[in-house]
């Protein structure tokens, strides 16, 4: 069986590990990434922590997973705020030239999204959309078990997609962006502006007032599922997927709003697109294994 | 050079034409459809056609674009309103077994979506939309030179994102749908309930008005700019192609909304999507060009 290695580079862990074509990881390595010390440092650490790989030279490949659009064409990050100097940082070149391994780069949402189109919810299944919920929001197209990922990297940067224009805008956001409406931060924020930052700590809070009974609470969380079902209408009317795959931190409230998010969505899609299935996501370490499913997804 | 038979086939009308893999149509046929008289008629009458072709046993298969969504593994339509029994007709199959050719399907707009791609403006570039703004509005996602046509081909219904939620509802569509405030017809409606049905014939009409000054035109066209910029965004934001390819009638007026349109997209994603390319489709023919590529784009 194939095996892979997959770097997981966060601004402040990165994780490299030996996994195998179907998803099974079979050593992991944990070191600060030391993202803000500049990338040779980041580099060398990087190249070091593969060396420890037991028998890494015997890998297909190796695939990295970064935060924040790629150019998967000249194979370099395009926007770094987490990674300093790693704006157009040849990364990938220089790993293959010290570990003579093919290496591959795309940025976190899109290799989580690989991850459970070829190995998680959406195995097997042609065209996959994932979206992570999360503080952010942030998603993948994955067709044929290949990510989409754009001219620039941008495709998926569907925490901009607007909702509802007469919103305010948010983080340098659209007004009425899907992140700054529809995330657990900003239910978060409406919670807080509404019942004061003692009361709310995170979206769960506004759950449970909801579930309670707080009129104020109900509608916020009313308004979360016609916001994600706007989200999801316009992703499905663009690539109409066979499957949806959620993942992130408002996955584990989804009893609060998922049934009434597919309810509203099945009324802004043609009848045909109503019976779409929409699943949580399944893997527990989506974005290293989908930074070992690169390499994979090139052919190799 | 491979040669393949193409098919545009119409409520109204179907032609049939050999057309070589770079696009050129060697030999064109046209004829009524008999779109109301059944499927088993129009079918027939197809077949004459392509007989009527010569050397047809030549090519390498057929391609017909239909007016609706298609189901490509199936290979049959979902929802026919101009071809009557058309929904879950083996049309393909019987001309298959009829012909001795390899025969693919896809609707009408995502055929003429490919021909950009592969033979028309988008030529060679990886991602391409193809966005048809006319009476209504429709659009297309082709990577690698193949269209997505998605789980039940209803991929490219751009025409139902919604762009504002807080409008009325036309036509079955969402309130706030793309087509029911950006297309040729939306304007002329528009026009016509402030300035009157005998003022307002077509889209031109108000594009006229507006340019001689009259400042309620000049707020419709406007506000169009900025209903197909956030059209524009929600499929950059998806899919980040390297190339807009615009076709429709729409485009023989682009002097009074491409500029202002493409300088409000730029407002409404990121940074580094801002440079992506708007270009006015190409061919004169993309119907049936498109019903050409077909075959190919599927490895014939």
């Amino acid at each position: 069986m194939k095996t892979v290695i997959g770097i997981d580079l966060g601004g402040t862990n990165v994780r490299v590990a030996k996994i195998t074509e179907n998803g099974e990881v079979l050593q992991e390595l944990k070191s600060p990434s030391y993202g803000m010390e500049g990338p040779e440092k980041v580099t060398s650490n990087i190249i070091n922590l593969v060396k420890q790989i037991e028998d890494y030279k015997s890998c297909v490949g190796i695939g990295v997973g970064v935060p924040g659009p790629v150019d998967t064409v000249n194979r370099v990050m395009k926007l770094s705020s987490n990674l300093k100097g790693f704006t157009d940082y040849p990364l990938a070149k220089i790993m293959e030239e010290e570990l003579g391994l093919p290496t591959y780069l795309d940025n976190d949402a899109n290799v989580a999204g690989l991850a459970e189109a070829r190995v998680g919810a959406g195995k097997g299944l042609p065209i996959v959309y994932y979206v992570t919920i999360s503080t952010g929001i942030g998603g993948a197209l994955c067709v044929d078990g290949k990510v989409i990922s754009g001219r620039r990297g941008y495709a998926g940067e569907v925490g901009n997609l607007i909702i509802d224009p007469y919103r305010a805008p948010f983080n340098n956001l659209n007004a009425g962006a899907s992140e700054s409406e529809a995330s657990g931060r900003a239910l978060t924020r409406k919670g807080q502006e509404i019942f004061g930052e003692d009361k709310i700590n995170h979206a769960g809070d506004v759950f449970a007032l909801a579930q309670s009974g707080n009129e104020e609470a109900v509608k916020l969380v009313d308004q979360l599922t016609t916001d994600l079902a706007v989200l999801f209408s316009h992703i499905a009317l663009i690539c109409d997927p066979h499957m949806f795959v959620i993942g992130g931190g408002m996955t584990k409230s989804k009893e609060f709003w998922w049934d009434a998010m597919i309810e509203k969505f099945q009324q802004r899609v043609h009848g045909g697109m109503r019976d779409v299935t929409f699943t949580v996501a399944q893997l527990d370490e989506p974005g290293i294994v989908g930074a070992a499913m690169l390499p994979l997804s090139y052919g190799l």
